[in-house]
């Protein structure tokens, strides 16, 4: 595979390069109905279209050792999780075909480049199509495997010298989210109304039922699941490579004085399952491979057996953005970090979430989450952080301030990978909602 | 209605009388397909072989007002969910239809009752029927309303001055729990590997890895959503009534070594979601009408506007037990309660899980939380409660004592609503599991 492809406007530096070739679900004017589709630069191959203009007999010899049947059901469907279930294998053979196909020199230019009817059809810009949720997911699972933002959030709440719970460099912590409110980029997020004490400090405790004063935003990683593993068996941390799809940007949006009240002993609820965004554009892990590192988070702890991995790169180093548009339409960045941060790999967090047999369904979801630098509060994940829980105020472009989100603010993460040396660069796109009010009730 | 059935051996005693009809999913030596049915004596009517043995003119005339082709189409899925989506009118009227069809004066005589060749082919023995997941569950629910549950369990640890949380009397506190694990009726149940703590004192804390040694049961009851509400519109909690399908027993199985040393801060994980039970029939919520009481639980509290029911009888007195059965075959009846215990009714849980606009989805399934009774040791519906934590052990017939759960022991609960006046009986038969040892790895 050559750094070039042959589309039109064309840049290896776009989010979605010729080294990506990540997978959603479009629709378009001329048909309403949702399919698959991978990205390259400012275009989408819909795949299902692609497919049923071309003969199985090429297919087969684009897609080498692919069944054609089986891809071809698996891509007409309206998620993408018939095809995250055909597994690893499959998804590095499709991908390396599609690079094929889309590359300058592709061996195949009948079938796309050269062939007008079929382009015609089958490439839209992505300015014309609209997205819709990836995967259809039933369980999802938010893990706190960020350590810097474990630890501020933790000396924020319990001092310095209790800011990790004992568990917390022994096992990945993580709770069970709701599937639900799961939204793609764009889905505009309703301010939630929930219980809430106006004063934390008085007694007797009176809440009052209003709408959140404190939301925010939880910058993640998402990674979703296309092997399923049986109730009762584990999965082994060596293993769970081939159990990963791929990863988009998670925010895990908070309303944080709603959480703040209802987490004790249970854990987060309304505070955060009333809206949950990810990006469209599903990268494939071994579109990821290439950005292994090194945790840069060192722990000391000697792990259990179940969660010793065998290499030392088990995290990605994804460059990760915050960006905060106020209603005037200026926009701010106001954080930066990496996915290097996390001290817990996607592997881990499977073997961990499996070890007591609990098994995973093709197209869940595991958020990382929130990540944030070691720095100052310009490497923070959230606003609770960035703001000291509203004691700071976050500055913006145009004299605009932040302690949390107002209405009309929207939030957009970015998050990318790029290898200075060979020029390769593997983004995700955005993952962007706007804040708006009123629960009707 | 009649109280009285033409089926063989019918009792109005029964758990599945003719006041009851609750609907599962079956499949049978003959027919592999699992396929919707109801329960009436000791006899599964399967519902897609009669609604095809029967002429769309006679299927209309029994169940009054209700689509047909919908109908025929929503029972002939592997789930419950497409009938449940109907709505609980349609609930309503296919319910009183069949009471119609297998009362002893039916006015259908020709249909099902005198008709030989039909009921050789829908009347299946429940002893040869196979029962499967009732509804495909994409999000569940867990609550904690059980307040005698949560008084015992807050007492053992943190003492009688601090055993509720502030919030506990101002809002149904609940958690997200794990959908991919809940099994029906008879699944056997691995007893999951996890880290715990040997020697909670000990500093600095060191886990192990290994099988749970205090695994539990919870008691409780578990409730079907079956009307969506749209992501950021909240469910009134006096139109709730109709976003409810039906009801089923649960048993929330709990590690509860597991669930100690993982649950700070973000709740229990794999404590969990090694596995749910549910029971295998749903009874509809119109069944469950006649057995409507108040709370037994008082709350002074003045309730959120959004919390406040119209009626005082919001709770069923569904009459519980746990029945525990060792390998040697010996049964003890170990807990009995009541859901009357109860202190917050399942339409103020949908209340307030959708108050900041978290979407159900249909097939959604809510747990109550563990029920217990205000007496003794014998109306606990955990044995964390019945032995305090261990330290008591529970004894059996033959002399077999417990603290937690050894492999080869199962648990079966029961529950039924009796109006003694009336005579009529509403059961949802056994939910019940079997533990085996060794998670593979
Ligand atoms: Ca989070
Ligand atoms: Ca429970
Ligand atoms: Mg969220
Ligand atoms: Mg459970
Ligand atoms: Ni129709």
């Amino acid at each position: 595979m050559a750094n070039e492809s042959w589309i039109s406007d064309y840049s290896p530096s776009s989010d979605f390069s010729l080294a990506n070739i990540p997978f959603g679900i479009i629709s378009s004017p001329d048909n309403h109905t949702p399919r698959p589709a991978i990205a390259i630069g400012d275009f989408a191959l819909d795949l299902e279209t692609w497919l049923t203009s071309t003969t199985e007999e090429n297919v087969a010899e684009v897609f080498q050792g692919v069944d054609v049947g089986h891809l071809k059901l698996a891509l007409s469907q309206a998620t993408l999780n018939a095809f995250a279930a055909l597994g690893r294998p499959v998804h590095r053979s499709v991908r390396k075909g599609l690079q094929d196909l889309l590359c300058q020199d592709t061996p195949f230019p009948q079938l796309l480049k050269d062939n007008e009817g079929v382009r015609t059809k089958a490439l839209k810009r992505l300015s014309e199509v609209t997205m819709h949720l990836p995967m259809w997911i039933s369980d999802y699972t938010d893990f706190y495997a960020g350590y810097h933002h474990a630890w501020a959030v933790g000396v924020m709440f319990r001092g310095p010298e209790n800011a990790l719970q004992p568990n917390y460099m022994h096992l990945p912590v993580g709770y069970h989210g709701r599937a639900s409110s799961i939204v793609v980029d764009g889905t505009p997020i309703r301010r939630p109304v929930g219980q809430i004490l106006l004063d934390p400090k008085a007694e007797p405790k009176q809440p009052v039922t209003g709408p959140t004063r404190k939301l925010d935003i939880e910058l993640e990683v998402g990674c979703f699941i296309s092997k399923p593993n049986e109730m009762g068996e584990s999965v082994d941390v060596k293993r769970a490579e081939e159990y990963i799809f791929g990863y988009v940007l998670l925010n895990d949006w908070s309303a944080r004085d709603i959480q703040a009240w209802e987490y004790v002993p249970l854990g987060p609820f309304n505070g955060k399952n009333f809206g949950t965004t990810i990006s469209a554009w599903v990268v494939l892990a071994d579109a990821l491979e290439p950005f292994r590192v090194k945790s840069d988070i060192e722990n000391k702890i000697e792990l259990q057996g179940y969660l010793q991995e065998e290499g030392e790169k088990v995290v990605f180093d994804i460059k990760l953005e915050v960006d905060l548009t106020t209603s005037d339409g200026s926009t701010t960045t106001i954080g930066r970090t990496s996915s290097k941060y996390l001290m817990w790999s996607f592997p881990q967090m499977i073997a961990h979430h499996t070890l007591g047999g609990c098994p995973m369904r093709t197209g869940d979801l595991l958020g990382s989450g929130t990540i944030s630098g070691p720095g100052g509060v310009e490497e923070r994940g959230s606003l609770l952080e960035m703001t000291e829980n509203g004691k700071k105020e976050v500055l913006l472009a145009g004299m605009n301030a932040r302690t949390f989100l107002k209405d009309g603010d929207s939030v957009t993460l970015r998050g990318f990978c790029a290898d200075n040396g060979s020029g390769l660069r593997v983004g995700f796109g955005r993952c962007s909602g706007t804040i708006y009010s009123g629960v009707h009730r």
